[in-house]
């Protein structure tokens, strides 16, 4: 049995539905590995079909010959139809519509949620995932490279954004895995900054916020820097500086068998020491994977237990609203216990 | 009362329910006009309020500040908690998850669908969005001008995307609309081809299908040509010329009062009279705006009646599989009871 009808099959048989029935395109790309914005993939105890409409037919079967994975043509309604057998369906509650499932329902089928079974098989990457990811990683950390010195005096965000995505882009990124965030000095003191037309300025703080797809996986990544040093950011620096302790404390302290709420308390018990935990307003971290934000969550309320092969982002950040932000992330991988960064440089303050 | 508060205060009343409690990215943005990737809007006859988490709170009440949209700082948990007072709740039952109904449904409320009056609403354009939309299609264009002399033989398709996607971006693009689709020779043949590492050759037919956001709101256009004629196209060319009469009768022929079957049957007639039709394997449109799919639906089983404000792709295409696929596709309004292209090239084969 190939890699592929394992996976299938475990996730199957823990949710006790007679068959899942998948059609969100991050859950279905998972399952079988293949793209489209539309489809059905059902999965039983025997077989599992993908159900493409004839935008994907062609292309899907050429991708996944000789796979465990059936390609039929077909729409919604085949799909429906191809359900009818099964009583109850395993459905992602948190993914399916609410007019979907009624839909379902209608047809006399029992629901149960299977996105647990989902989320815990997908919270832990396998090798392959591992390697797409640290690829997407790669591209977003030289991109970066590639992008500070084309930084001028008089640039507007978006043009920076707009570089820095086409460095990312030309290295053989599908495109971005979040709206990149471009924020000149106090700008970014809003951790959501939406990038816009402000101009660069001599001596401004720069936070970037950014990453790319590879295969269809994600990479994040924030930097903050100086744009020339005015002599003015004594303040700037101190903080930088206990952020930065802070993101290296993870990669130091985190260890498997901690929660997601241990881990965000590492940065955070760091940065209260100085007074700036209250400044510190989001989370540690979230999980990565195909979506961009994931499970794990490194957070307060964080319950989960961190392990093997779960990738999450480390970013614990300082804002004093319409003064300064400093952020500092990595996408980072658990390996044989320890927190390890996809991420090479170093992340001493850059002052260009 | 502005216009928001007319806008909101009549989707309100064609509901129904006590209150609207909205929690989905796009309609959110629709509503109140400030984009956040969480938080809940809460809408009611007397008033609007958005709950935003710190992430977005600052931003939002700057932005909103003076419009009838009154910002309060919490999360879902503080949603659920103002929501309270009113027994039936209208949600959009193709946006919220069944995972999400459940939690409402336990709080003792009555859900009802409040899509059809935001789908009702979302489909004609106000003059502000129509501008939007305008810009979108303007920087598109003017991307692809920008484009064309830059493509060079051996470069391959993800260049060529990155090329364009950068020349949108730096004319004030937020992004993409979608995965920009760039297709080298038989390529063309996949309507959805996952841009790939295929290299560009000398006589090979390029299919590029691309747009951008901008203020939120979609451009959706393609364009197919020759990249050198290697003089063995005289199938392309005999397709091309009527793929754009398709097109082009299309912007001539459809009327206010048409439904969306009428609208997609101009251009599907059309290419039955040389055999094509059935190489016409999708629909004529699809609505744009804040989605790149939305209402109405131009399909053999659209039943919207098209009207003044509608805005959609017109795109007939042909594709014989394994062998050449042609699509022109601009992106049209419904204006004085006539489609408008949003373009303004001439759609003439080009032959670079």
């Amino acid at each position: 049995m190939d890699m592929l009808a394992e996976k299938l099959r475990k996730i199957y048989s823990v949710t006790g539905a007679d068959a899942l029935l998948i059609e969100s395109d991050y859950l279905r790309r998972y399952l079988i590995g293949f793209y489209a914005t539309d489809g059905s993939v059902i999965l039983d105890g025997e077989s599992c079909r993908f159900v493409a409409d004839l935008r994907y037919y062609e292309a899907a079967r050429k991708a996944l010959c000789g796979s465990s994975v059936e390609v039929v043509e077909g729409g919604p309604r085949e799909a429906l139809e191809l359900v009818k057998p099964y009583q109850t369906l395993g459905v992602p509650f948190a993914e399916l519509s609410l007019a979907g499932a009624k839909r379902l329902q209608d047809g006399g089928h029992t629901l149960v949620d299977c996105m647990p079974a989902l989320r815990a098989a997908m919270m832990v990457k396998t090798p392959e995932e591992l390697g797409f990811i640290q690829t997407a990683c790669t591209i977003a950390e030289d991109a970066f490279s590639a992008l500070l010195p084309q930084i001028k005096e008089g640039m507007a965000e978006y043009e920076v954004a707009a570089l820095l995505e086409y460095e990312m882009r030309k290295r053989g990124a599908s495109g971005t895995s979040f709206d990149t965030i471009v924020a000149f000095g106090a700008n970014g003191s809003v951790p959501h900054h939406e990038t816009g037309k402000a101009r660069l300025k001599f001596g401004d703080p720069v936070l970037i916020d950014f990453g790319c797809k590879y295969e269809g996986y994600c990479s994040d990544c924030t930097r903050t820097f100086l744009f020339g040093d005015d002599k003015k950011h004594e303040k700037f620096k101190e903080i930088y500086a206990h952020v930065l302790e802070a993101h290296l404390l993870v990669l130091e302290d985190l260890r498997a068998g901690m929660t997601g709420r241990e881990g965000d308390a590492i940065a955070r018990d760091h940065l209260r020491k100085y007074d700036l935990a209250q400044y510190f307003t989001h989370s540690l971290g979230h999980g990565i994977g195909l979506l961009i934000h994931e499970h794990p969550v490194l957070a307060p309320r964080g319950e989960e237990t961190l392990a093997d092969g779960m990738v999450f982002s480390d970013e614990p950040g300082v804002y004093l609203a319409g003064e300064l932000g400093v952020r500092i992330e990595d996408s980072v991988k658990m390996e044989n216990g320890r927190a390890v960064s996809f991420m090479k440089g170093n992340k001493n303050l850059i002052i260009l």
